[in-house]
């Protein structure tokens, strides 16, 4: 009896986790979303877990036993080797939590979680517009600013095993104060949130009315050039430390506006005497919608996964 | 007959070449220096080397046979997994030589080419100011802004295993123009040869001249703050696109004037709300002026360096 590997991949983010059955090949047989109330407490929300995770398994008329893993991407910050959850702003009552632990022993499968972005990078780098593409970055342009890198398919991991938050990048020594610590970093300026900071003060509600408003007024447009400036600059930094084979533009904004962005990246590739010609190119994000927990199963699937603790 | 490996380190330069006999203590027992001269051509060159090869073994009153193998570190781009120079400006009369090769097939030895930089972090990290720090980020502060990272004790490569050259970050948007291919970059402002540059206009004879001036010279001390605060932000940026555990700081410069840069550098992660307290730390390089043939001499005893093929 051959059959394609089977995983569950789960997706938790600050308001809603998905929960899904993927195969081997990325294709999502079934899934479910929910609130993540993560307040409520981690007992609770694991138990709520754990029965959408019966439920997609019946939905796709999989066995427990037909699993190979189950695999979780998560708002950072995570500790993957420990298998832990410390996001006390985005997931408040978690903190601390070990939800590898109590997923491998109910459903008696291997358990790898990760931080989103590295999941995410890892489902491109599979599935997605990653494939071959050695090193790999990933950039999330929604919200926030956030992204991940692989290097010969090994996530790169700063001091302590964490995930380095490189929407952190210093762009704009004048520009607007973020919770970083600095001003001037390119999530200060390009974020959904930045943009539509920015908007409020012209009486625009949000980022996606500034970018609608962006073809006739010129306040807007400006919001949106200093946006589209700011990931220029980013862009060169990311080619002169990561120098990737290629950067995924990812997140909601990136994969709505994506050649509004990816226009000004290439003009700087296009630059720099350093790289040589041809060498690095833009990708849009492929997995859209289902990146969350496809990049989750994918980490069950991923050949280098038992090299992985930091 | 137990005794300590040993090797031979050879440190390629534009100007001068070094060959040391070193064992795997990171102790030099004999060494030499000779002018580079690439343009003669590489085979003369090559015969030249060896001929040193055999003078410095014949001082350390070691055997061929003793020999674990043959590091050389060389101004790059060189490609590793090739063994082969590609440096037009810095090594005319070189481009595309295979140096590793002819040496193993003369000393009949494992042998093993890496950019300066990365031999340097590779020293740093086994007999330097590196031990155990994971990541290992090293920056060479000199005439130019070079540097390295050292992830899980393996070399950060970059697209076709190239050396990412994170000297060109891009710290003011205003700055200076650069060969990189954009205006005020790291190097742009805080180099040896930027500080000289600038130092020119007041009609100082080169960066010595100005640091020198700078406790008196209104000009100088501008010159040199603005040096200062570039490092800051490239430091800002370092943290968080490597979030490295340890940033040495090396380089003619960096070393003599280590306080002066390394002050603004810790500042920079005390801001950081990305990093958790006291997990970056900035040390000075140790190797001196040994750096190149130990790091050179290192590649032959790091455990890792079987993987090392990008």
């Amino acid at each position: 009896m051959s059959q394609v590997k089977r995983a569950i991949g789960i997706d938790i983010g600050g308001t809603k986790t998905a929960v899904a059955a993927v195969d081997a090949t990325g294709h999502v047989h079934a899934s479910t979303r929910f609130e993540t109330s993560s307040k409520r407490g981690f007992s609770t929300c694991l138990t709520e877990m754990n029965e959408h995770i019966q439920r997609v398994l019946k939905e796709a008329k999989w066995n427990v036993e037909e699993l190979s893993g189950i695999g979780i991407g998560c708002a950072g910050p995570v500790n993957p080797a420990r298998g832990t959850i410390h996001n006390p702003f985005t997931l408040p009552g978690w903190d601390n939590a070990d939800i590898v632990t109590p997923l491998k022993q109910a459903f008696r499968v291997p358990a790898r979680l990760e931080n989103d972005a590295d999941a995410a990078i890892v489902g491109e780098s599979e599935f997605g517009a990653g494939a071959s593409a050695n090193p790999l970055v990933l950039v999330t342009l929604g919200t926030g600013i956030g992204g991940a890198v692989l290097m010969n398919g090994t996530i790169y991991r700063g001091v302590n095993g964490d995930h380095p938050e490189f929407g952190h990048i210093l762009v704009e020594h004048a520009g607007p104060e973020c919770y970083c610590g600095t001003r001037g970093c390119w999530e200060s300026i390009a974020s959904g949130a930045a943009i539509g900071q920015a908007g409020g003060s012209f009486g625009f509600a949000d980022s996606r009315a500034v970018f609608a408003a962006a073809p006739k007024d010129p306040n807007a447009a400006e919001i949106i050039q200093a946006a589209v400036d700011a990931t220029a600059k980013a862009t060169w930094t990311l080619l002169h430390t990561f120098l990737p084979q290629r950067i995924i533009l990812g997140g909601g904004i990136g994969e709505q506006h994506f050649e509004l962005f990816a226009r000004p990246m290439r003009q700087q590739i296009s630059r720099t005497t350093q790289i040589p010609k041809g060498a690095t190119a833009i990708f849009k994000a492929q997995l859209g919608n289902a990146a969350g927990v496809v990049g989750a199963a994918s980490l069950i699937f991923q050949s280098s996964n038992v090299s992985e603790n930091p």
